[in-house]
């Protein structure tokens, strides 16, 4: 069975949860927290020298880092993955900018607001600024779409969902991006969907 | 043609002439000047969004940002797009790498001594130490190999080759990295292969 390292908070995490749940694949979860730095010890730095979660562990030990690459590697045999070229590479496309330009900004203000010992503290503001640039490209592109690839749900609405839909969390008022929100809203009405705090039984 | 957005000092859009070259493919290089601010008017911003080069531009007009998700795009009908799930999952997962863990530090640590007036001066001690953090988790993958991903060269090498080889221009010395260095000389030996400024004719 596959085993996955994460921690409940975690969108990224989360999202790899929940394409698992609503491919129907059956896993184990092993929980690490990592606000009190679980991810730093040298065990699990033994498991994945980057020490982050998500960590995807196969049946035969191979261990996959980076939420992106294991969303990938979990769909490419299945119906949510796109089957032409252009829209693999659409795809690709905004789960990089969801890691270059929206989780470093929106994830991490988040976590300031759980962390507050954290240097980082003084960062807010900035990042506050960039979540919002990327919220308005987010609006933008979505202006007339219900989805972001291929007007199908796929791999880009998961990996964005994450923590687009707990923004507020870090602060950032949702209110401004109309279509922002519709587009959570068809997120959420997914088959399979479930929250961010989700563990399987 | 393929149009390429870039800029020649960026090892993102580096990634990409490099590929395109190495793989033969022709295309035209339109270049504009990040440091001069050409990515954030407003020209540009209607061609892409995000506001970042590279873009390549497809022959219908389709642009495409993101390098990482430009080179899986170009490469998935060649021979150094890996065959195997497995293969495909770990380049991916030194793509996300590189873009969240590498990039971020070394190459705007890069920048900032292009970018004298740039405010994030004060972040330079924080960024040397993320970026040895990075290069600390490639050498230590290197070590005992040879490539990042099943020892062939491949997109995981020329995504990391991109800003690891003109790391020392953003003050890191690659002293203490012995298989990066040996790793940088190889990939340098590769057919094909093109320095950073190399634009086609």
């Amino acid at each position: 069975m596959l085993i996955l390292h994460d921690y409940l908070p975690s969108g990224n995490g989360y999202k790899v949860r929940l394409l698992l749940h609503q491919l129907g694949i059956p896993f184990r979860l092993v929980e690490h927290d990592v606000v009190a730095g679980a991810t730093r010890r040298p065990e699990f730095l033994a498991l994945s020298p980057v020490g982050k979660i998500p960590v995807l562990q196969l049946q035969d030990g191979t261990v996959l880092s980076e939420s992106g690459a294991i969303l990938c590697y979990l769909a490419v045999d299945s119906v949510i993955w796109p089957a032409e070229r252009l829209e693999r590479a659409q795809t690709l496309q905004w789960l990089f900018f969801e890691q270059y330009s929206h989780e470093p900004h929106i994830a991490v203000a988040r976590f300031l607001r759980m962390a507050p010992d954290d240097p980082r503290q003084a960062d807010l503001p900035r990042l506050l600024d960039r979540g919002h640039a990327a919220l308005a490209i987010m609006e933008q592109h979505l202006t007339g779409r219900r989805y972001f690839v291929g007007e199908r749900y796929g791999l880009a609405d998961i990996a964005l969902y994450a923590y687009t839909h707990v923004a507020p969390e870090g602060g950032f008022d949702l209110e401004p991006y109309p279509w922002i929100r519709a587009w959570l809203e068809l997120v959420r009405s997914e088959p399979g969907h479930v929250p961010i705090d989700w563990r399987p039984n």
